[in-house]
């Protein structure tokens, strides 16, 4: 097989898919989007069947359990799935809204339409709910998919794309609005890379290998984020009550999360009264802590947290602490070390709070709130498809919105360019 | 020299540029953007001297009249220069703007803040105006600029840069907020192209073929058009006193732009009472027609339009006509052969309008007005650094809001995840 072709093949048939939903309205994607939750349920035996194929695979590839436990499909997670897209049926459509629509001097209106972005490749690794989960927001916003998903899951993608295909042709839409690539070979996804003529915007989920090689090979846009190295900064003006809870939210309440905290940086003069306390508290709570020399003088029998500690995300009960000399030794440490994911200022100093807002460059900067609450459904966005930490379209999670693109219209009566 | 390190210095230099114009307010850019303007007119002898060397080297190699012209720096250029400086100090700066602020149910205000993107690099001919135009607008959004102008110009280049960043220095900013790669090896540009981790935004400016090899090179994200094959669609309920003036000023105002109008779509009821006038009137004007069959049936003795030449940028005086039998065969003519550019409709009614609007998928569409008028300036951005035909950032005309991103930002109260 040549396995160019058969790439190029399946994104064609994305854009012409892509064609057809630019003239779909809201009423023909939300039934869609309801049909299509129906007909997962309806065929769960189906898919779990089709499921378990790739989990005796991945076993017996002697994967580990945390992978083979992402990879399983049962019950519950099928009707997961199918509440997920109910829910994104729900929301509100951004296709169609017109934006700062105003007059100009010679009597023209101009302003903007969102707009579907027309064809997305989403490209993640053994977890067959992203393939409906991504599939029903991109729909949503009118755009078609190019689907590619770890290849340990290819039973299962293959059965729900089918399932889902057949729903979109029943209701009279192009099948071409969703394709997945169901061939295991790694230079498929090579293949798909390059072809920016048909594919206007990557959007690689997993871990930070396989978004580097994503962003590494691809000639499309890519919207993405490497890592979550998040830091809460407790300032001398903070509530230290309100801090301690901050930080420990932060750390333990999911520490596998890309949003949870990573190093926790305290201002010199309440280095001595807060840590401690918020210290004991999280080793408590099961935290292996890492401190610079400050921090182990004012709470010995920690390890050393080492400059190459500062960039890592353990996504895991480690902490490195740091005690700094006020504001802007903290922002100069997140600037540095940082991954622009998400950053906390805990104060009550309203001066520095502005300040922190403004100059730390991260895709979202609190005050006085724990990092792990940066995400689309607490930020209201209804649903992310993911959290970029670029600076280009998109800049923390992505909803709906970020999924579109806004072009410009125009409503003349016969203007002419003088 | 080792090009790599001198290119990768600049961009660092400019990172440094870019954090220290995070701190600057709006009155710091703006002096400094009008000290700018004074310090090109008080140098403006040294700059004509310097590119007098520009211009006698490019008349020794040949390059056309045209190419010279553009090159050629005289006082009444230099005023302009300053006069655009002057002018983006007057607009509003868009950085720090909050956006959508909503309160959520847990008591947090969660919105986006307009901040810059960082390092810009602009990629463009030997246009020594370009220079100071871009640099301006960049700045004043606050980001740090990397430029690399057509090696013809580079000693005007290296004068205009050198005032600038004087400048800088005398208001007490970093002089690495503007940098120019001041040696012509094109190997620079490759090794510019790849520093992603520094430079944030690569904006080309000049011919289809620049801008094919900066996009194709880049892996760091482009904004960019290729070329502008813009339409005009005369409905068969068009107001044909309208359409005439529309089509005429789409073509002949001035041809060599890329919002000039390319192919004429024309829907047949009204083609045998429309063509004949308006052809005649274009042929007045100087205009080359080539047609389909049909419109040479009804205008017999011009060229035939063949395939190719639809998807021609003339940027002459040359015009396809084409008989189209509905709106639907014009809509599928713009999506074959257009470029996305601009694209209008000429109609009363209705019905159609709306669904040109909705259903043509260019970064500008319009009803009832010439596609001259696709410009930031016209359609009130104050000024633009370029269109973009992408679908990811930038769609349409860029002005200084498409020069920065918008981070989410969240005023808490001691808000934990549940």
């Amino acid at each position: 097989m040549d396995i160019k072709e058969f790439v190029t093949a399946k994104a064609r048939d994305a854009r012409a898919g892509a064609r057809d939903l630019l003239k779909a309205g809201s009423d023909r994607k939300n039934v869609l989007l309801v049909k299509m939750a129906d007909a997962l349920l309806e065929h769960a035996g189906t898919l779990m069947e089709e499921n378990a194929k790739d989990v005796e695979y991945a076993r017996g590839k002697g994967l580990s359990k945390a992978l083979v436990d992402r990879l399983t499909l049962d019950e519950k997670r099928i009707k997961e799935m199918a509440c997920g897209l109910r829910e994104v049926a729900a929301l509100p459509d951004p296709v169609g809204e017109i934006l700062h629509m105003r007059q100009r001097p010679n009597g023209m209106q101009v302003g903007r339409m969102r707009v579907p972005i027309g064809v997305i490749g989403i490209i993640y690794e053994a977890r067959p709910n992203v393939t409906a989960d991504a599939t029903a927001l991109c729909l949503k916003a009118g755009n078609a998919v190019v689907l590619r998903g770890g290849s340990e899951a290819i039973n299962s993608n293959r059965a729900i794309v089918g399932i889902l295909r057949d729903e979109a042709r029943k209701e009279g839409l192009h099948e071409g609005i969703i394709n997945f690539i169901d061939i295991p070979e790694r230079q498929a996804v090579m293949e798909m890379l390059k072809l920016e003529d048909m594919i206007d915007l990557i959007i690689p989920r997993g871990g930070e290998g396989l978004i580097r090689t994503v962003t590494e090979n691809s000639r499309i846009p890519v919207l993405k984020h490497y890592k979550g190295v998040c830091h809460v900064f407790v300032d001398r003006d903070a509530d230290l009550i309100m801090a301690e809870e901050i930080c420990l939210n932060a750390k333990v309440q999911r520490p596998g999360t890309c949003n949870a905290m990573e190093t926790m940086l305290v201002d010199e003069p309440i280095a001595e009264g807060f840590l401690p306390k918020v210290l004991k508290s999280l080793e408590d709570k099961g935290v292996a802590l890492k401190g610079d020399q400050r921090t182990r003088e004012i709470y010995p029998g920690i390890d050393e947290a080492g400059k190459e500690d500062y960039y890592k995300e353990y996504l895991d009960l480690i902490l490195n602490v740091r005690v700094v000399g006020g504001i802007d030794e903290a922002m100069e440490h997140i600037a540095t070390y940082g991954s622009a994911h998400t950053d906390t200022i805990v104060t009550m100093n309203y001066e520095k709070a502005m300040r922190f807002l403004r100059e730390v460059d991260s895709s979202a900067v609190m005050v006085n709130a724990s990092t792990r609450l940066n995400d689309g459904g607490q930020f209201g966005l209804g649903a992310e498809i993911g959290i970029s930490t670029d600076k280009i379209h998109a800049r923390g999670p992505m909803g709906l919105e970020e999924l579109t693109c806004a072009k410009f219209i125009v409503f003349g009566s016969g203007q002419l360019r003088q």
